[in-house]
């Protein structure tokens, strides 16, 4: 198989967007027709989840390379939200998309290598088949390494929480330590795993998380980690514009895959698509906030790089 | 329902043992009789991790009040092993014991809701039934404030990572900020929300992961939070020893529990063990183990008070 790094650039040339859709589903802003009418049973939500879930990706697996399930909001379903997540891991990577567990999981060592073990590589090497997931880095090195390891042995990938987009990221990783903020002490960590994995001048199969929110850190650690897939959320719902995010991308349009959850797959109830699709057609509203999405990271960005090729 | 932290107080001291027993399962060292035959079948050994902790439980319930399932080991397993991680937490309530979840969840606040909400509280509540949960600071206050929110109001509790017990938690944990390594920034985040949620005097709801691997930070790090109950881990297998310990405590022998994973559940692998108990014993040498961690802290610790009540 090939490495998740070049998966990753061959399946963001094809579709010429790089573009990653969360999939967040939550109970209260599913489709009328989708919610459950025992809204108090978890099996009920995660059978709501999983077909939701399903009808996203059949949306949008023709246009993004991506997809990123959130493990928060099926885990709050107990077991039967963890198995629904199971089904919508399967069902994506059988249309084609690459699956990014969104779990930002850690643990010391000998316990981060049962996290990487079960999530990541395909099904019968896990036991859930992700192409990669995101970590957090605060327990250091040797809780990054067995993720990187395994990453590496699997063909899967890792991506490192290094600047987050929420307003509170900035209380601990904006901290100034001698020199730098320690935001940027991690992300020369991260840079140093992602060379480490990579054929020269190549991406490796270590990336980063930067939000959207922050755009002047953004170029900055574009910089500071060139062998480093950028993982960027934070774009649509949270604030981040199409021009905030062009820095995170090379100048080939690779290197940056941008993320939206709510702004996609609950496109239909924003104003903009609510007019003109309602409810009941949300699956539209599905399809025309992806396109839209993808023609403004294509007008905007050197993503536009990619239409030409 | 009481308060969390007084759950905790009182648990410990009808114990009169300061401890967690952790929940890590592991195939390969699951005492034969228990192994399953077909170790590559995830249902298989799912039912074995279950009876394996059922079985711990029945032993360490009389002894000690907290146990401390790893999220790590059961999600290895995926969608089975989340199944039979519910089950032992909903066993280990019904034998009278805490459930401290270590997952080091995060993400940011709307996420870090459905965590909180999926875990934390009583099941009906929740859906996991977590009377506490291990949480990364990573993402800042944003990030930690619905977990504490929750917390307070389903009578749970949080323990925040302050300073992990692993060689890699120094390299973003000691980083120098001015004045202080970031960790401290961290514990005076965290005092500050175990003051907010404790009554004058007391402790409150939101606690601190403080590794037993560093005894001059322990010490620190009790005078920094005074109204923060510490989970210790790094006890036995990682090198912590009672008396490194010692001074997590307060004078009356409350505001630390120490926890021993592999040490305890795995004990019959140990020569101190094997040679008495044997494999089939197992249980006896998890017991024995359990006694022995009880009688050093008891020895050793400010808990010795706990005993004089």
């Amino acid at each position: 198989m090939d490495t998740f790094q070049d998966r990753l650039s061959a399946a963001v040339r094809r579709t010429a967007a790089p573009v990653c859709v969360g999939l967040d589903p939550r109970l209260a802003l599913l489709p009328a027709a989708l919610r459950p009418d025992r809204s108090a049973d978890p099996v009920a939500c995660a059978a709501a989840y999983q077909t939701f879930c399903r009808e996203v990706i059949d949306v949008v697996a023709p246009l993004a390379p991506v997809v990123k399930p959130q493990a928060a909001f099926f885990e709050q379903l107990g077991p039967p939200g963890m198995a629904a997540l199971g089904q919508v891991m399967r069902y994506a990577t059988s249309q084609g998309l690459l699956v990014l567990l969104d779990g930002k999981r850690n643990d010391i060592g000998s316990t981060a290598t049962a996290y990487a073990e079960g999530w990541l590589g395909p099904l019968g090497e896990s036991n859930w088949g992700a192409d990669a997931m995101t970590v957090s880095p605060y327990l250091g090195d040797d809780s990054l390494a067995p993720f990187v390891e395994i990453a590496r042995r699997r063909s899967a990938g890792v991506f490192v929480l290094v600047k987050t987009s929420n307003p509170g990221g900035a209380q601990f990783q904006d901290v100034a330590a001698p020199q730098a903020p320690l935001y940027r002490r991690v992300a020369e960590y991260v840079e140093s795993l992602a060379k480490q994995t990579a054929r020269a001048g190549q991406y490796g199969c270590v990336g980063a998380v930067v939000g959207a929110t922050h755009p002047a850190q953004l170029a900055e650690l574009r910089s500071a980690m060139p062998h480093a897939w950028f993982l960027v959320p934070g774009y649509g719902a949270q604030g981040g514009s199409a021009a905030d995010v062009a820095a995170a991308f090379d100048s080939a349009g690779l290197g940056a895959v941008v993320s939206n959850s709510r702004g996609i797959i609950f496109a239909y109830r924003d104003k903009a698509y609510a007019d003109s699709f309602g409810e009941r057609r949300w699956q539209a509203a599905v399809e025309a906030a992806t396109r839209e999405m993808i023609d403004a990271l294509r007008a905007k960005t050197p993503a536009a790089a990619l239409v030409a090729e």
